[in-house]
């Protein structure tokens, strides 16, 4: 058994190895570069521990986990270029660095090159990986089209902003555990159990996620305060407000999100407290990370085979803030 | 037995049914509209002859089939953006319709849809078929990137072009031919065989195309001629002519590329005449048609189960000009 940071290390030296060929050189030197800009490489780390959930881990884990790497970075390049982010962890994104086309095309090919590796696993699992792999894609696919959607919409509803965050999140972080226990022959209800752990454990970081850059402490968060409420971004706790807030405040926080005064931070963030939002949205992420616990726990494996995923949940969602 | 235009009406009428879900419309509308603006259907009904030259058709090529002319598409949408090409066909290309973003993605969940159809197929030929898809992918991306890179590039030399042709377009039409071959139950002998017939094939259209565009005439082609000429394009005629002029001629080559005056056409087909570009590329054509005829003599089945093929390539290269 290994700790989760042991696999976290494992796979970040394995990964460094190169998966593009050298020419042409425009097309395949810019993904090595995307890819050396590094990662967390959770995904990746959630299918090698899926595996040694059930059994030691099998050369199949390490192909899957670079397929879901590689998946996991081409939806950055080509987001990057939709959302015109011109810095990926402080450095250039490519589309920046090298120009809009190859961000594109080096995009293409290293979601190729992802399924490439899928290719080399045991033809008995390959249908249900590559079936699982694909449903995925199309999920992240999915969720990144709402999410521009919602952008421009006016009536977005809380449960769409959950189901938005389930497929262009959550899904992948449940698919890479599940991939991990096929491989590592476990039983469709355990897989199933890990696949909802995974979906609630996406969900309830991605509620931290919204409240900490509202409410987190900049120093310790290392992000400025507010982000998303300077961009009227459609976080969790804007869409909550506006479904509990009564006419006033209703009618203050479209005023300030309309008006953008200097101190509309600091104003929202007030009304939010007036509304509760804090208390619901930390009441919101606990109740998402009780599912995933409730779920980890039916798993029929030992409890002591659980606690790399205990501490990955820890790392993940339990976030000093 | 089914003639080549018999399989184009039969997959042409099968791929009409819907190949995405409803929502979210913004991603998926746009895929369908682009498979409504139609084509030629090719490379799946080669995946269908492929099949039919060993066995009688069985499911899994229609579903690689479908897969096939879905990843075309993807690369259509994408090679839109890319070129900045306004028209597909004489409608709007869905970057035009609608967005860049939405080509994008779009694009990317066809890719995903067609590995999907991949996945339906039996397990025990999935690896094969799944490493040649993905290789002859990444081949068609590094097709579009030498192309891209040969536009800004002053020291494009013939080989250079015909490796470019064969990755961005012979190799989907090889590997068409050879998936229908490996559902087929084809040795790999006559697999290699088949392969080698779509390579040479697909080379041979394109040096014709290049010719068609220059010598062809423009009622028969349907299309204005020296197209290529006007934008300095550097097709297989004006590469061999480029290596073959005398300094003189290659001197008001440069020039007449540089200057473009109002009879550049008239003047550019002038040397090319000089120089025997026209013989050069028919003979160059015929022998590329040669191997592959030989290629396809070498599969071992009887010569009626070829006949199809033959109506291909008469249809692909042996047109009319």
């Amino acid at each position: 058994m290994h700790s989760f940071k042991e696999l976290v290390t494992q796979f970040t030296e394995k990964f460094k190895e190169s998966h593009f060929p050298a020419q042409p050189a425009n097309l395949y030197e810019p993904g090595t570069y995307f890819l050396e800009i590094g990662g967390k490489r959770i995904r990746p780390v959630m299918c090698l521990m899926g595996n040694e959930l059930f059994d030691t881990i099998q050369p199949d884990a390490w192909h899957v986990a670079t397929a879901i790497e590689l998946f996991h970075n081409f939806t950055l390049m080509h987001d990057d270029i939709m959302d015109k982010a011109p810095l990926r962890r402080g450095v250039p994104t490519v589309h920046t660095k090298y120009n809009e086309n190859t961000a594109l095309l080096t995009g293409d090919v290293m979601l190729i090159v992802a399924y490439d590796y899928l290719a080399k696993i045991n033809p008995q699992i390959l249908p249900r990986i590559l079936t699982l792999f694909n449903r995925t894609g199309r999920e992240v696919c999915e969720g990144q089209q709402w999410d521009m959607d919602f952008e421009t919409s006016q009536t977005v509803k809380l449960d769409n902003y959950l189901h938005m965050i389930e497929l262009k999140t959550s899904v992948l972080l449940a698919a890479s555990l599940k991939m991990g226990a096929i491989i590592g022959g476990a039983s469709e209800g355990n897989c199933l159990h890990l696949y909802e752990f995974g979906r609630n454990l996406g969900i309830a970081f991605q509620i931290q996620d919204d409240y900490l850059d509202a409410f987190g402490d900049p120093e310790k968060f290392g992000k400025e305060q507010g982000g998303d409420i300077r961009q009227n971004k459609k976080t969790f706790l804007l869409l909550h407000a506006l479904e509990v807030a009564n006419p006033q405040q209703k009618s203050r926080l479209l005023q300030l999100m309309e008006e953008n005064p200097a101190d509309k931070v600091e104003q929202v963030l007030a009304i939010f407290r007036e509304c509760n939002v804090d208390t619901w949205a930390r009441e919101l992420k606990q109740s998402y990370l009780d599912k995933a616990y409730q779920q980890l726990e039916a798993v029929a494996v030992t409890a002591t085979r659980k606690a790399p995923l205990l501490e990955l949940a820890e790392f993940l969602v339990a976030r000093e803030h």
